[in-house]
């Protein structure tokens, strides 16, 4: 929203939204503090040091706690966790209050109990609602973050995490109802988070790329120097990019549809869908769209790589010294019509699927998969999906060709990348094509509509280990 | 949201929601009874066969239907729709109830009366709330998909309604009302449709790719074949579909103005804006959007098709064989400064016309265009996108350049596929050019302020079939 | 949505949603009655001339407005502002109601006091809320509009706010509370926005595009033209364009990261954060991200831009003038390494610079952002960035290579283009440097922590132009 900021003006509106108590006068308090106030209400501090109250914001004022606490309904602890210990001496004033924690910690996992469950443990009489903790004292100042918009509120009495979204709304922020209290440790995580599911994925590229990095600067540099004598290094800042770009591009294409494929087969050999999978399978699951848009990446460096080609000096070079030795040499090279049909074909597929391959990535944008129903996303990130793949990894058959059967292309006995490339979605499409045939598809609609192999709910009603959504 | 999954842990949190009932234990009541006890509430199963309950999540319990629906105020009906007769029996146990009806069909139209209705109409005494139908058992099991966090609900009762949206709130879904029961034949279609508004556009562009991929088969590749007895069939890879691709583009962006340029012009000769529009420009009007994602779509294949154009080996060959044609006619080609500023002018035109088709493009996500106001959503929607269209129609007219003009141009006396290209832009171009001029912009701009003109509204009052606003 | 269109259908539910009443017959609220009748309300307008009833939608009631007001609790003025002097008649009729204030006005500033506060002041017994003047007409009408679905509410009594909060959500919009009625002037002027914060961006690059192609025209074209005679003005369209894209592109990239720089280095010298930035700072911070998609989309073009170079008729006719050259001379150029070496890594450079600013844009769309926590967003945009800037900056130093250090680049003393655009970047590239330091990135840390340096902290107690959070 652009106006945000100018909003941000002092106000005293005559009929107030009622009072609100903040225990702590440090930063996130007095910028919750000033916000509060410009939305209407009346704001309280509670304080070890009433007197010194220069640096709340005008308009609010400031009290010892227990005095502060009579005040409102509502009272936000911005306060450290190690000094809850003083609310002990309050619990009276604290009986029935709603306490807003908004504590955060340095890194995860930083206490057993998460600071809400704590603060509950501490003053059981009141309503403890995790909250606001996403939210940093600086978007509340300046109100014009996107990131931040966010408040996630957890609790066990749904009347005080009713009033702690009320309040969240007439900021202007957004709120989100996750559960009971114990979510709290969650909560307390997200901010400490950093692309937690991009982890795996981006490990994974980053290994690939290395290891088929240095494979083919073995394979091309490495063994030109070695036969030949040819120092071509400065192939290595484009031409083997653009080799392994592509190659890791499309094994993570790959990995990014053989789990769906191994759940498939898990599902058809257990003869239920209630078995849980296991927790690497769970996981791989999990970060399929991220495999995925990792993947998309890379193809998009690898076309952006190729089309710079013909600019390249080397490139340049390369193709003026053909022309001037056919004329040396008083030779006309004939045009090859299955060439200019392979080549042609070869970019073709390539387009194309890089194509789709943006429309996946398009289709992953939260505000787009949020406008798709269940079916149409569906249709796409599996239909399109294998239709993606399938062009990728015709490209990078017709890319070699004939040279599957030359025993030039295995120099040192080893086979060129694009070839290593091959190999898992070649297993992902095959498989698929198995699975899609009738008498397995039938099958497994039937498991993931509920349906279990009877030999195997017999076995699963007397196993305790498999009992059906208890994870 | 990332962490879903992990919230998926059972807890018990000593104070519980409320109870909740779900009547069925299938696949959907099962997961919808897992989330719920996730997010604290109690929950009861109605089951005929109350004591086989070894599928239903621990914690929950499981009774007859009569019993069951005495522990909640909200009871889903997570039952397919033909065994809903057996409700009858249960009247006086549903009397002040509030139903969700969850069930969706197997294809559009099955029943000529929506789920909900028929259900309000077997429970007369009960508030029928339609709704979770657009959520999967899937999605309410693994918690984590961004397809299907939308929970869309309608019903007669407001308070009903707000309970239902309540429940979904607690567990993590965005609800939407969506009107009276009168809806729920629509809500029960969300989960069947597969990209409507796609579908027209997607055909046009369809038909008219294969359609002028057909012409410039038979005017390219055929007549050279014909003609001159020379084999250039490779050119079908590329060459023609890089003329096809901007060809549909080109005609998509126009199809994509040209029905606000119709209705302005009945509009006009109306004098009215209360007269409504033919259903055929209604349902043209409501897909421009995704025409001109199409479109979009149909330039990014032509700019990466071009973009290809040196690194084919065709093109190689072919400026080598023109370079040793010179040599060996020892003939220099004089720099021809007229064709250096064609060729680079009509290159600049297209890539600003695709800068600004891009532009379009991104505001056409959901999450852009909800940031824009009215006016600036109108700004880049019209005035941008005239300008998109002016500067492609400009970048197709360079390419012609002189050879409108020439005979040899239409081979077989047919004009080729650019110059038919142009006619639906130009038309556009034209008309909206007229439009603009002050006298029709004038009344225009009153008609759609709600003036009409004189004449037109006695008729009109005396005319039933024209009164306003009732559709 | 997609079937909203088709939900318009008039419908009568047998249990009615409540009454709502409609002052002003004109186009907006006949729209907005039409949809309230939709979503199950009864709906009455209130006229001037009841009896002239022709053209309410069908099912709604027109009665005298003191007559009308009386059967509603919520009255949506749809009145323009110059007639609101009417209602003083009505005060006693109007005590205790809900006036909804839905005008807009022609621009902004029109008047001194917000249409809502105006009205609030002339029936001081009603409770005023502004809202749905964000939405049009033809948004209510048509229902299917991406841009329009937002409603803004404000007003100084939460429950008349609910009340508007709770309509708007049966009609499908999504209400945001945007606190007291002093909000309302805001409110007001947000429909008659156009891009506010784009604005200064846009200025800036096109002043800096037109200053520097002037200046390129002049050291390029000119400068041939005056020393050798030679007419290269078609170089004007791609190859002094696609100087200008980039340059602009860097400086503005720069600029985009200058503004912390300056914040954190004024930060230090005053020894705390709550000192307010100077005006022109703030503002500066305010358009960053508007700043860097400025930058990215000239970049994007400068991609085009350099893409299209092999195909343009001048390079083709240079390279084969080259290969003519050399063949006709007897002459073989030798493959200079180097120089492989040296535009390979400056196209690499390139590309993965590219690749970032492109990762940098995405992670700027509102569902994107939105997405990420705070720790999250500044990773991406602040290391990323000043990653993004240093790839840019090393690929224009390759660009320049040893010409830094040659006289004829300075052809008439000027240096060349991008020499001038690496100052702002290597400036804040430096700077970043030093701040990151970590005796300079401690004393930062712990300012924006909210620690003050001691002598300030007594200084500012004494001014009261440094108060804190007193804006």
């Amino acid at each position: 929203m652009k106006s945000d900021a100018i909003a941000m003006t002092p106000l005293g509106g005559e009929r107030k939204q009622g009072t609100v108590c903040i225990f702590g006068t440090g930063d996130f308090g007095r910028s919750l503090g000033l916000r509060l106030l410009q939305a209407g209400y009346e704001v309280v501090f509670g304080s070890r040091d009433p007197k010194n109250n220069s640096l709340v914001p005008q308009g609010s004022k400031v009290m010892a706690h227990a005095e502060a606490a009579q005040m409102a309904q509502v009272i936000f602890m911005a306060v450290h966790r190690n000094h809850y210990q003083f609310l002990t001496s309050l619990t009276s004033s604290l009986e029935g209050k709603v306490l807003v924690d908004v504590s955060n910690n340095l890194k995860m996992g930083q206490y057993p109990q998460s600071n809400a469950e704590y603060l509950s443990s501490l003053v059981p009489g009141a309503s403890v609602v995790k909250g606001f903790n996403t939210v940093s004292a600086w978007a509340l100042q300046s109100g014009a973050l996107d990131a931040s918009r966010q408040v996630f509120v957890c609790g066990d009495d749904p009347k005080a995490k009713q009033a702690v979204v009320d309040i969240a709304h007439s900021l202007g922020l957004t709120a989100q109802d996750r559960g009971s209290l114990r979510a709290a440790g969650e909560l307390e995580d997200i901010p400490l988070q950093l692309f937690p599911l991009w982890r795996l994925p981006l490990w994974i590229a980053g290994g690939l790329l290395a290891a088929f990095y240095f494979y083919l600067v073995c394979r091309d540099v490495i063994y030109a120097y070695v036969k030949d004598g040819k120092d071509i290094s400065f192939r290595m800042m484009i031409s083997l990019a653009n080799k392994v770009f592509p190659i890791v591009s499309l094994i993570m294409l790959g990995l990014c549809y053989l789990p769906s494929i191994l759940a498939a087969i898990l599902q058809l050999y257990h003869g239920t869908k209630y078995k849980r999978f296991p927790d690497w399978l769970d996981r791989w699951m999990l970060c399929r769209k991220q495999l995925g848009l990792v993947a998309l990446a890379l193809a998009f460096m690898h076309v952006l790589y190729t089309l710079v080609i013909p600019i390249r000096y080397y490139v340049r070079y390369r193709l003026s010294a053909i022309t001037i030795s056919q004329i040396r040499e008083n030779r006309t090279d004939v045009f090859d019509t299955t060439m200019a049909w392979r080549t042609d074909s070869y970019y073709s597929l390539g387009i194309l699927g890089f194509g789709f391959y943006v429309l996946l990535g398009i289709t992953s944008l939260p505000s787009v998969s949020n406008a798709l129903n269940w079916r149409e996303f569906r249709f796409v990130q599996s239909k399109l999906g294998h239709v993606t793949l399938l062009l990728c990894t015709a490209h990078t058959f017709l890319y070699g060709w004939d040279r599957f059967l030359k025993l030039s292309t295995y120099k040192w006995w080893t086979p060129p990348g694009y070839m290593l490339s091959l190999v898992i979605p070649c297993v992902v499409l095959v498989s698929k094509l198995i699975l899609i045939l009738p008498c397995f598809d039938r099958t497994i609609t039937r498991i993931r509509q509920g349906w279990e192999r009877p030999d195997r709910g017999s076995t699963r009603l007397n196993s305790p280990t498999q009992q059906p959504l208890m994870p």
